[in-house]
């Protein structure tokens, strides 16, 4: 066995960090700095959206991916069907933002006995509906008691060739920083939920005022991994040089892109596209519409860099917009407003140790939502 | 979105079943009875150790595993260093059951903020310590709060050649049964630990009497997988023709050989190898000391079948025994006791939803324990 002086160490308080003070990539760094690569066939290992695995002619990607209830769904707004489609997509997404076709998924969940098999039932049928859209294989998992609560951890592969595989690390300076679809709208479907699901509690006889939203509350509820980006831009002859799923946000996402390239970028906030009905229920919310873009998450969509000498071939794909560029001065990420003024982009992050579930978008920026709901 | 009939229909709170009338065993059957295969690179999906994926000549195996604070592991005895280890280890030995090479794993954790970091640099030394020593490359993963306790969930890669691989269905009448090791120490390792911790309970001011059982403990607190046997078979001529690892309990796993393989077992009471020390405890707790072999678990030692041509090259390996043979009857599956008593082996599954942690391994034929403990 180790040597008992590990749990004495651990167990000095005196000397104890706590995991709020951290924060989650924090927490990541601190926790894999240590690790070692036995294998060749290991090209990429933490640190972007999958692994890449050396397989004979081909790569593996492999990505996992973990939703706990109270933290990232809950369901009194979220039926389970619609949870195990979110669960098996934001894996694909993964997969997606590594310009891989997503193939195999184990799918392992922790479940208290509250749920009746009936609601595994409808966990799965989400599950294979996503499955069965997407062409994922369910080759495994695990099924577990939990002392509280629902918690699903997803692992899926997929595979690409290797010079099709795309990093965070490929972006330099004078690429263009482009984006899939619109952004925001995830957030406001969420906080549409949040919203009624305060009014039930205050008054159980309400019926939820949910008609009228439904784009913001479907992209909350199922989103869709871009899966089909991979042909449009092959069939436009363009390799991105670098590229993400955007999960936590678009500041964070690309000042993920900014750190693993080591660029700079500068966004124009004019550019970034938001539903217009997103952006009008967001002004009623109080928030101002591009905070929900940069830092709502939960969009789904995909954040990639092209070269400059690609700009004719994408400006006019529809459902892609060039939204900045990459620069060569690592140390300035900064969006420019309509007005010309510079405003630093900051990593939004999520201390999931300090927020819960319907605090975990609202720190930062998004947090005037606290101070009153108009409507 | 789904149709909204979904959520109604699974809100019929007289047509629900608990998860605790099926079980585990009944609950996987249930939700993968509807898996589509949409991929002839899935060679084998659900139902094994690991799935099977062809990639180029060899084959990936792909498994996965959640251990949940309270239900798999207790933290009042269970050192954060060695469940990160052990749970490395047990899906290393997923791999080892399919006769494949372990590769690469994520590790994906849930945890409260109860814990400091510190702890969870110490399960990571755990974990990064059994990397090193199986040579296993840590990946990626993902970190979330949890709303209580610890959650763990790994899933792992192993390689083999096609010809290599061994399912759990490939035995055949007259085959060897055959176990590496020896049975039930892990068992009686759990229940000294549960002793002493209820002692702990009662007065905290004794210190645990756990000097003499290091055997027994460390089988239950830092398991190794036996990824051995691969070279040791492969190196006496030997291809087992079917291999399962003992996670569940030894009558567990030999069910699970015989349903998939289609065959009965005559498994001989006599021949399973249980250390003496362990023999004479299980006496002590007042339980038959077979009854930790067959129904203790999480000894991690491999269960296989081989050809009777093969006896002549098996029959001396160190550390091997052979305990039985299948036969062509498909409904006997039993053991047989030194004075000549057919006992059927049934199934022990493990009822997650009606046992806690302390009760998991003490329901069925291990009950005798609750009745008084002889020391």
């Amino acid at each position: 066995m180790f040597e008992k002086k590990d749990q004495k160490q651990a167990g000095k308080s005196s000397e104890l960090t706590a995991l709020s003070e951290l924060g989650e990539f924090g927490l990541i760094d601190r926790l894999t700095k240590n690790i070692q690569r036995f294998h060749p066939e290991t090209l990429k290992g933490v640190g972007d959206d999958a692994a890449v695995i050396a397989t004979g002619d081909k790569v593996m990607l492999l990505s996992t991916d973990l939703l706990v209830e109270g933290i990232h769904f809950d369901l009194t707004y979220m039926p389970l069907k619609h949870l195990g489609y979110k669960a098996v997509v934001v894996n694909i997404s993964d997969i997606a933002a590594m310009n891989g076709i997503p193939l195999q998924m184990t799918v392992s969940i922790a479940v208290s006995s509250r749920f009746p098999v009936e609601a595994l039932d409808e966990l799965y049928s989400g599950i294979l509906t996503a499955c069965e859209k997407y062409h994922v294989d369910l080759v495994g998992g695990d099924t577990s008691s939990s002392v509280k609560g629902l918690l699903i951890s997803v692992t899926i592969t997929g595979t690409a060739r290797p010079e099709e595989v795309i990093y965070r690390s490929g972006a330099r300076s004078g690429d263009l920083l482009c984006v899939t679809g619109d952004l925001g709208s995830a957030y406001m479907g969420l906080l549409i939920l949040e919203r009624e699901k305060k009014v039930f509690q205050v008054n159980p006889a309400m019926q939820p005022e949910l008609s009228g939203f439904d784009y913001q509350i479907g992209r909350q509820l199922k989103p869709e991994a871009r899966t089909d980006i991979r042909n449009v831009l092959m069939g436009a002859g363009i390799r991105p040089t670098a590229m993400i799923d955007i999960s936590d946000g678009l500041a964070s996402e690309i000042l993920h892109l900014c750190k693993q390239s080591k660029t700079g970028c500068r966004l124009f906030e004019e550019k970034i596209p938001i539903d217009p009905q997103t952006r009008e229920l967001a002004l009623e919310y109080n928030i101002i519409p591009t905070l929900t873009a940069l830092s709502g998450g939960e969009d789904y969509e995909l954040l990639f860099t092209v070269s400059q000498s690609d700009y004719e071939k994408i400006k006019d794909i529809e459902g892609i917009t060039i939204i900045g560029h990459m620069t060569d001065n690592s140390g300035e990420k900064v969006m420019i407003t309509p007005d010309g003024k510079q405003v630093e982009l900051t990593a939004q992050g999520w201390n999931a140790w300090t927020s819960g579930l319907a605090d975990k978008r609202t720190s930062g920026p998004v947090d005037k939502r606290t101070s009153g709901q108009a409507d």
